[in-house]
């Protein structure tokens, strides 16, 4: 059985395999300021009380501080029904993207079936969680009633062997994505795994899950281990942890992958997505020299302690080029206080960075940076579809956080500090 | 003669009186990303070179980052243009709101006639100049050759006297408001004077001149003294202090004011101004316990550094009530860099304020921070109209930056700890 099919099978209490339809009950629903007005308004055609107002997350980060008035607005339906059911667990404009405070304030556990109202949400799949994006009639609906109902995906593997150290999470992805293609894992799920996904932290397993929305994969599934335990350790009860490296769920060598992909990174470069697709993915050298005027850190990809630290080592006591913006927007506050206290704020706005609040950014092309016609960016984000980042003509490449830095120094593409 | 008379009449080499129309050469042109588009497409009807590249500065403040693909075109037409007429002198987005660097780089200096495309271009009569602000028309006619007319204001003087602790010079100008009226100093000088004005900081006394314009007033014009002078030590060279100095331009006393109004703020009440105008003023005791949802510190007003340690003053070690968003926005980068330094920041995001980048932030509506239907907000900024911060259906009141931070732990306007 494959990751997918054992977790599945393991809350449903009876196995189940690629191709069944199942209906199933859900450990964790997310909604943010920009799905939880349309959710909540799906959920009010059938229920007046949600079913579990502990087992909801609202996190305000797509527009904030709110950009439009629209925004604003939004904002203020989803307070009201914070407020109305109840919901325990919400996070305000500050506290930081959803898939960065879910994980970070233990939300997120391994075997958990999680849905959210963000295609991201693929995100929790680092942790050895089933999580997928749901529009807001599903996410209503899983309000209502804590169910939904699926077809459980078939999965490709995905083994990432071989040791690079300049290699990063986001390199990884981006070479996978080039592999499995932008349609390639429709309705599926990734597994990743193999000694280099071992080797990662948290952080960058985030990375690669986070991204298998961009192969249409559902998840993007990673075996728990010591490392994930050890990111929960200090945010889950002791308890809680005891029982869950008991009851750990483990990939089993088998035959029931829908496709088995290798990937040796030995001598791998490092990778950058061009425009206009995630897929059109290059190694560092056949775009070197590409002029930007734009650069982003940040994201539910890359706005992580370790992104800015990497972006930060290469930053320390260097200008960003004249003709670059360099916007840094830290995922959380808790980043962004940590951040605060190693210096790394410091070391960004003395290189010419702008800082924003935490949340998604420029990203989504709402504000902080939307970009102008012509303009090139190059952010450590996870699209770069035409008009992402809020103008059908301006272009956008993807790469890690450690080559946005060194780029935004030299005022074009580069892996050469 | 007034101060805008000898102002005036020192630059033309002739003495010139309220009521006559003048031809005066400009020392100093300033426009934002959000004038220079327009300004630079005048000026191309008449000319093909800006008279000075020397004398004309260039801020990004108003939509940084940007916020649309429109204003990121408009910052890339800026950038164009001060690239084509190698305009020596411009800050790009980050490094601050116009206000606040044009001082802060030594750009301002007392006698200086000075033409901003910004309507709070009266703000550098802090520094005994005469500075107003111009439409784009006009400002690309200045542009173009330098020069522009105009007829000397009458002038209004304001003596403020009296000692009282508790008082800023938000106060103080929100008072001279309420006195004068939103049309009361219409095409006219202000000049402020008194034992109250000479005590302020350059900070304080900044913030009454950038407010002349709430009266109509042309300009708000403070004698240069020695605070002037020591403000300018490390900004500009010793010889050009000297030189100053000698020619410092001095108060008479005189009937030559169009009318003189007299202000005790011995036993003065901290002020606010009330929905929907800057002269809808009461003293916080008659606003006080008025529900807000949302503060603002910054703007060129009062997003100074003194302004900052105030309002860290009033949050160390607190909460924002948990119904208020507290938006911060250094109105420079060195002012970030210092509140960095002085750990202001740690205070602010420790007390849950949302930071962002060095500029207008959410005071024109823009962005960072619009307000939601039924909002109110409580803001340092200098402007409450009808739909300033981006909602018509939203209530703004102004107040010093002390007041801002008392009340967003209260979640009420207050000045009690």
């Amino acid at each position: 059985m494959t990751l997918a099919e054992k977790i599945l099978s393991k809350k449903l209490g009876k196995k189940v395999y690629a191709g069944d339809t199942i209906e199933i009950n859900i450990d964790l629903a997310m909604t943010h300021d920009g799905t939880t007005p349309l959710s909540a308004k799906a959920f009010k055609q059938i229920a007046d009380k949600v079913w579990d107002n502990k087992k909801i997350v609202i996190v305000f980060d797509h527009n904030v501080p709110a950009n439009t008035a629209k925004a604003a607005n939004m904002q203020k339906i989803t307070r009201e029904f914070i407020k109305e059911q109840d919901i325990i667990h919400h996070y305000f404009e500050g506290e930081g993207i959803c898939h960065q405070v879910l994980p970070e304030k233990g939300h997120v556990k391994p075997n958990m079936v999680i849905a959210g109202g963000d295609s991201h949400t693929c995100t929790y799949g680092a942790f050895g969680a089933f999580s997928t994006g749901f529009g807001a009639t599903d996410m209503g609906y899983i309000f209502a009633t804590g169910k939904t109902w699926m077809k459980v995906p078939k999965t490709i593997r995905v083994n990432v062997n071989g040791k690079n150290e300049k290699i990063s999470g986001k390199d990884i992805i981006l070479r996978i994505c080039k592999e499995v293609g932008r349609r390639g894992a429709t309705y599926m799920a990734l597994e990743y795994g193999g000694e280099a996904i071992k080797n990662l932290k948290m952080e960058d397993r985030m990375v690669l899950s986070n991204m298998a929305i961009e192969m249409g994969g559902k998840v993007g599934i990673i075996e728990a281990d010591d490392i994930t335990y050890n990111y929960l350790k200090n945010r889950i009860s002791e308890k809680e942890l005891l029982t869950l490296k008991k009851n750990r769920i483990t990939v089993d060598e088998n035959e029931d992958y829908y496709k088995v992909i290798d990937i040796d990174i030995t001598n791998m470069e490092e990778q950058i997505a061009c425009p206009h697709h995630p897929d059109n993915v290059k190694p560092v050298s056949e775009v070197s020299g590409t002029h930007i005027d734009q650069v982003f850190i940040g994201s539910c990809t890359n706005g992580r302690l370790n992104d800015l630290r990497i972006a930060a080592k290469y930053l320390k006591g260097k200008k960003v080029h004249e003709g670059v913006r360099l916007i840094v927007i830290p995922a959380s506050k808790s980043i962004l206080k940590q951040a605060l206290k190693e210096g790394l704020i410091d070391i960004f706005v003395d290189a010419g960075a702008l800082i924003c609040t935490p949340g998604c950014g420029p990203c989504l092309g709402a504000h902080q940076g939307v970009l102008a016609d012509g303009d090139v960016c190059l952010s450590t984000t996870n699209r770069n579809f035409k008009g992402r980042m809020g103008n059908v003509n301006a272009e956008i490449y993807l790469s890690s956080p450690k080559i946005a830095a060194i780029s935004a120094v030299k005022g074009y593409i580069s892996n050469e500090e």
